[in-house]
């Protein structure tokens, strides 16, 4: 018996790919015009180029230029499915996905679903803090950033509160959103609200570790602290947020800090899907799989990306969730299964670390690569011209090129627009 | 007794402008550094600029790229301030304007406020037909469109209801978004949507008059006409709707047309302020003002733009709501103001009509100046030389320019994004 489905039926195998970051697009791509029937769902209609969020969150960019529609990019390709739909369950038993537009049945599953915000289970937190893992929680950044300034020239308002922004987390999303927010703030905002004393305004960047850039050596760790306190931005080591009610930030030494802005980028989680057997569950909320990226049990669901968590040599712990490795796994899956029906003869996977960077702000940023280390300017050109070269799209790397120009020599930010004005759930 | 105001005191005699649009713009500008203090006040930070909006709707170009920050256009004005709040009556008598933010009194008022979409008191149509007057609106439409493309593709999905579009209004915003439409469809979505027969797919222009681009000669409205059908749109004239559930829309003559998608480009009137006096209200919703676009009976509100009704030789029943008038109307406003405190020494406003444009599509536009009328290309490289100056800023220039190019050469659309689904309000 077979049930009716949102693609069509075909002769050839189904591979169902969840999720079109960075890994579910390589796999596609690999799959072109193969022997096999590809469909990929999403929720969204687009690819988002994740790494760039901050800078749409902090007016730099718009959603255009670091969203991608999935559409374009597979066009032309044959035997493949695009469809719109957020994932329901799995059904490993029958081999069938539910989605909001229709079960669709599959030979071969991949979740390349990525990760979520994780809040350790503080809930007023969750519901409080401002999360940047979505083209939307970008534009909701913006909006309440800017909302909140205009409502601070309110009589009787509470400009300390309205004003202050602080960042959970010093990893890469930490660094480089403090620092963009503290270029807003000296050379962009003074201009917009002559009546506003910029220089009581904080901008609190908070850490749990010892240290910003846990993932990358103490020398760029180093340089990281040093430009962004020369920027401006405070930099608070050793000390977890706690609780976040909306109006005053928490700290773990209970420092208080008054605040209607909490920018979470502090914890990710995998993002699984209902149906995956508990048994292969972590408690990260990543998806246990061997070197083949296959599900501990199963033969016909793999896990790539943030979501997979794979024990390898030098990563006893998983894989970092970034880019690279979702795409890397991608390559090696597909390779696999391309290869050979005998999964005897796959070859495991093995990360190559190419090397990690981040950027401050203005000709300031730290990377590292395989056998160099760098930081300030040259860094600087090497991350502009690594994310430039990533982007999906020519137009997207031109209208982004343009608008970093326009943005270096003018000291300005383009995009200041509360286009959807954004309100608490609560 | 004075009340607490949502500006600073000032010995300087107040004016509060109502909108930032075409009109308010070149007011604030007329006052810099005048011997007034000058509020502006308008819901949204931003001026938009109206004649482009069918572009972002139809993905064509980006929010950022027509709109523009009204704090950033007024940098560095002395005694001028912005404030971003919806004014929700006016006290003529105490003159104080109330807003959301809080209060704020007047020595002169100037209400710049626009237009808003006229349904003529069809409510069912009112709550389900997509307007375009605000980026917003603009945003919605685009959300909808796609969203209704993908769901076309779900199993027993009503293709024809989803994929038929109808454009209400032949006037400029009509013809542009009917024309826009259609080279999506023709050019664009065929290589997204390979499932999708969109030879089937009807793109439907209503006009309830006997021609299109009404303000025009009928050499235009002909060339208009000609240039849509060829294309593949579908124009219907003397046939006004008359009825939209959200499914079909209903036609004066009986015709229905099987659509989930309206855009309302047929109908705009005055959106005026509680508080103005009742008799000087006219029936679409304009206000009555005489010559120096002061309110009938007061000494100290005037109205300039879409809300302003003014009899003049040559246009006994109000201007044509079209930016050209706000702009002159506000030039000569803001020259009598500063002229001269002895009213009966005013100028009177007198329209100069320098032309009309409209473009249909690629290489197509109609084109009519004080001794010209032009068609074709010349006609289309006009409306685009003459769109590009008029936009506000360096930086969205270059931006719609690198667009426009981008889509010319591709014959793409770069926008297909839907990042806020749009769901309807019932």
């Amino acid at each position: 018996m077979s049930i009716s489905s949102i693609v069509p039926d075909s002769p050839l195998k189904r591979i169902v790919i969840a999720g079109g970051g960075f890994g579910g697009i390589t796999l596609v791509k690999k799959f072109r015009n193969k022997n096999f029937q590809v469909v990929l769902i999403d929720r969204n209609n687009y690819h988002t180029f994740q790494p760039l969020l901050y800078q749409v969150a902090t007016g730099g960019l718009e959603p255009d230029s670091i969203a991608y529609p999935l559409r374009k990019i597979f066009q032309g390709y044959k035997n493949f499915y695009f469809r719109m739909a957020e994932i329901q369950r799995v059904d490993t038993h029958s081999k069938v996905v539910e989605t909001d537009a229709g079960p669709i049945s599959y030979d071969y599953l991949i979740l390349a679903c990525g990760s979520t915000n994780n809040f350790f289970g503080m809930d007023e937190l969750a519901a409080n803090a401002m999360p940047l893992k979505s083209v939307t929680d970008a534009l909701d950044l913006r909006s309440l950033i800017l909302q909140n300034l205009e409502q601070s020239l309110e009589p009787g308002a509470n400009k300390e509160e309205l004003l202050n922004l602080v960042v959970a987390g010093g990893g890469p999303t930490g660094v480089e959103t403090a620092g963009a927010l503290c270029e807003l703030r000296n050379h962009v905002l003074p201009n917009d609200y002559p009546e506003i004393n910029f220089m009581q305004t904080r901008i609190i960047l908070v850490e749990a570790g010892k240290g910003l850039l846990a993932g990358m050596s103490d020398f760029s760790s180093g340089k990281a602290l040093h430009a962004l306190q020369t920027m401006g931005v405070e930099v608070m080591l050793n000390n977890p947020v706690k609780q976040f009610d909306g109006k005053k930030v928490m700290l773990a030494d209970g420092t208080s800090i008054p605040a209607r802005t909490l920018i979470w980028s502090a914890g990710v989680k995998g993002a699984a899907i209902p149906g995956i057997p508990e048994a292969v569950l972590m408690r990260n909320g990543r998806v246990k799989v061997d070197r083949f990226n296959r599900v501990e049990g199963e033969t016909s669901i793999f896990v790539i990306g943030d979501l997979a968590f794979m024990s390898e040599e030098n990563y006893p712990n998983g894989h970092p969730m970034v880019a690279p490795v979702a795409m890397q796994q991608a390559e090696n899956l597909g390779a696999n299964l391309l290869s050979n029906n005998d999964a005897t003869l796959w070859k495991p996977f093995k990360y190559t670390n190419k090397g990690a960077m981040a950027t401050i702000g203005r000709n300031k940023a730290v990377a590292e690569l395989p056998f160099l280390k760098l930081s300030g300017f040259l860094a600087w050109l090497l991350w502009m011209f690594i994310h430039l070269m990533t982007l999906v799209g020519f137009r997207n790397r031109l209208v982004v090129f343009v608008n970093w120009m326009v943005n270096y020599f003018s000291y300005d930010r383009a995009v200041r627009l509360i286009i959807r004005p954004f309100s608490r759930k609560m």
